[in-house]
């Protein structure tokens, strides 16, 4: 529920505000619906459940850029354009390879980014078709960039991608420099259509306030890109796996969580400012965190997790807290092989098609965000000389 | 006056929201207050000619952080601390060096800021010591940065800070290689002074969007810059001078101006969403630029300016329309001898101190924004088999 905050300024005056926006209309969108009250997520209409059972990732993203699903020739032709744009430029991969490998990913695929606009010449121009092209080849690039950090932070030389593998396979190879099995590149493609789009969360709502002032879209990416990285956003998952691995056994999981709640601490991966009910997506990677404990036989995770998800189901508050998104694709990515440092950089891989989609929406029918602040500040104040104070 | 739009969803309900969230209240603040109907600006409470007069960008900036007026001896030490952070890192220095040298000089400085945040090791404290440690830093470095960036473009060396110079004289003289004289660095302080802050406009909002997830000081300042590059935002002081060039000389401006008036072209540099009247800050700029004009001996580009503001404000509307801060900085960055490029940068030089007091006051009492949008889209499409599309 909104929570209204009521303030008094220095005038005497009474206002009214709804704290973080909630609930307050920013603009409207074709994107994106969420039912929060019923758990049900749609991409343009479609629900999500529709789209994790047939579509791909490519295929998806297409749809949210585009508005409609490809044809045969149209999901060729932007699959042949995303592999195209998949190497990450010489002069950029030259300079990734001097930052230094210590730091936050996030923060490393933030510069990257904003360096590739260097390279961008018509990034200026504003129109449809330039927009389309610089948002297609971040798609592209992104997996390539993240993959490319993890192996230098491992000492390893970037993997160069390989066109004959789909864009979540390609992923895998990229990062562990094995081709995956076909289900495992499955279960990833999965991921990445879930993660895709969320409406007006804060990085998506991020690229929308910095494309309105008709910037380039690599600055509004590189500004998603940002704010996904927050704790209170994309960095949830990995909060999720530190959470798992502070735990450590099943047999820990009941006194842990139960001091948590105790003392009131956060317990990361549950709760959504939208939905009030099961999170569609916590529910479909919940399915695939199962299947892939059976198959790897390293139940351990996914057991953790559903015994976390069953106390704060039943023991939190009236109705419960029902995991979010992030909850189940920290045991789904650890499954897959992936290091913690890349668990919110996937989470990006994916996203950045959403932040695509919003900024081309954004541009159609643009108008500068500006919103007002009530100013509680002192008024009329004096400047004293330096001497006097 | 705030745009509402009515639209209609295809559950057929009634929606109503203001276009760009004009008038809509963000949050509560206590750094800036504008009056518009009066042409009033405070900082903390201070009118901005109060700070134009008698402060210098050294001090505002401590202000705007801080809340308080500095004591000598606290102003001192901030000082002796901006000094200490002037020089860009080495390694970030050569990194710099070797990005393309004819790209934008924003889209440069929003990459080496992103750049900078690898080398934070403390980045993801989000405490008010460490936040305003990297704030500190980043305002220091930002002049030598711009200055870097515009020498490279020109095949220069770039040129160390010099610690026996103000702010403000250090950035001309990094950028001209001349230690320029009290006056010139005298205008540029208080051009600093005039750019600092201005409550809620995209970039201060983009920060302050970003910071709210709690991710890093880098991301937030890195996504504002992206934002201030728009030309709806920051950029428009650039077009002003392309506006200047393209009319070229006083005898031009009346052809020039009333043709675009009646192809209702955009004017670059003139109205503003929240001031109805003059803008505080275009009247002080304006009386510099006179006063330029005077010393240089260079009438041109004021007596365009002073035209073309006439033509405006007696013809436009019923009560005229008034030009903006930018408006009148194109003229006097001209006199002061910076090159066009370097325009917006300048302003982000500036509008650091009020980005960084926007983060740590965001962070104080923060809430994650997640506003909402209202879905115009289509509902529960099927997902049609490729082969039937």
């Amino acid at each position: 529920m909104a929570k209204n905050r009521e303030v008094v300024d220095k005038f005497g005056k009474r206002h009214t505000f709804s704290e973080g926006m909630e609930g307050v209309v920013a603009t409207s969108s074709e994107i994106c619906f969420i039912n929060g009250a019923e758990g049900r997520l749609f991409y343009r209409g479609i629900p999500i459940e529709d789209l994790a059972e047939n579509s791909t990732f490519e295929e998806t993203s297409y749809f949210l850029l585009y508005g409609e699903l490809p044809t045969q020739k149209e999901l060729h032709d932007f699959d042949t354009r995303l592999k195209k744009y998949r190497a990450i430029p010489d002069p950029v991969l030259e300079i990734l390879k001097q930052m230094p490998r210590k730091a936050n990913t996030m923060q490393i695929l933030r510069t990257v980014v904003s360096l590739m606009g260097l390279y961008e010449e018509k990034s200026d121009e504003h129109s449809v078709s330039e927009t389309s092209r610089e948002a297609e080849k971040l798609i592209a690039v992104f997996p390539t960039i993240v993959a490319a950090i993890q192996r230098l932070r491992e000492g390893k030389e970037p993997i160069s991608p390989d066109k004959s593998l789909g864009h979540a396979a390609n992923l895998i190879y990229m990062v562990n420099g094995e081709k995956p099995d076909a289900y495992a590149a499955r279960v990833l493609d999965v991921c990445l259509i879930l993660h895709a789009e969320h409406g007006f969360n804060a990085s998506t709502f991020t690229s929308r306030v910095v494309i309105s002032t008709l910037t380039d879209v690599h600055s509004a990416i590189t500004a998603a890109i940002g704010s996904l990285r927050g704790p209170l956003h994309g960095g949830a998952n990995e909060g999720v796996m530190h959470l798992l691995n502070e735990i450590g056994s099943l047999e820990a999981v009941d006194e842990v969580i139960r001091l948590k709640l105790k003392t009131k601490a956060k317990i990361m991966g549950f709760g959504h400012r939208v939905y009030k009910v099961l999170d569609p997506r916590a529910k479909i990677l919940s399915q695939y965190s199962e299947r892939l404990a059976e198959i790897t036989g390293k139940q351990k995770y996914y057991a953790m997790s559903k015994k976390i998800e069953e106390i704060m189901e039943n023991e939190v508050g009236d109705r419960g807290i029902y995991p979010n998104v992030d909850f189940f694709s920290a045991s789904v990515y650890h499954y897959l092989g992936f290091n913690l440092e890349i668990y919110t950089p996937i989470f990006a891989v994916s996203r950045i098609s959403g932040w695509a989609a919003h900024v081309m929406e954004q541009l159609r029918e643009n108008r500068l965000f500006r919103p007002s602040s009530v100013y509680l500040g002192d008024i009329d104040r004096t400047y004293p000389k330096i001497s006097d104070r």
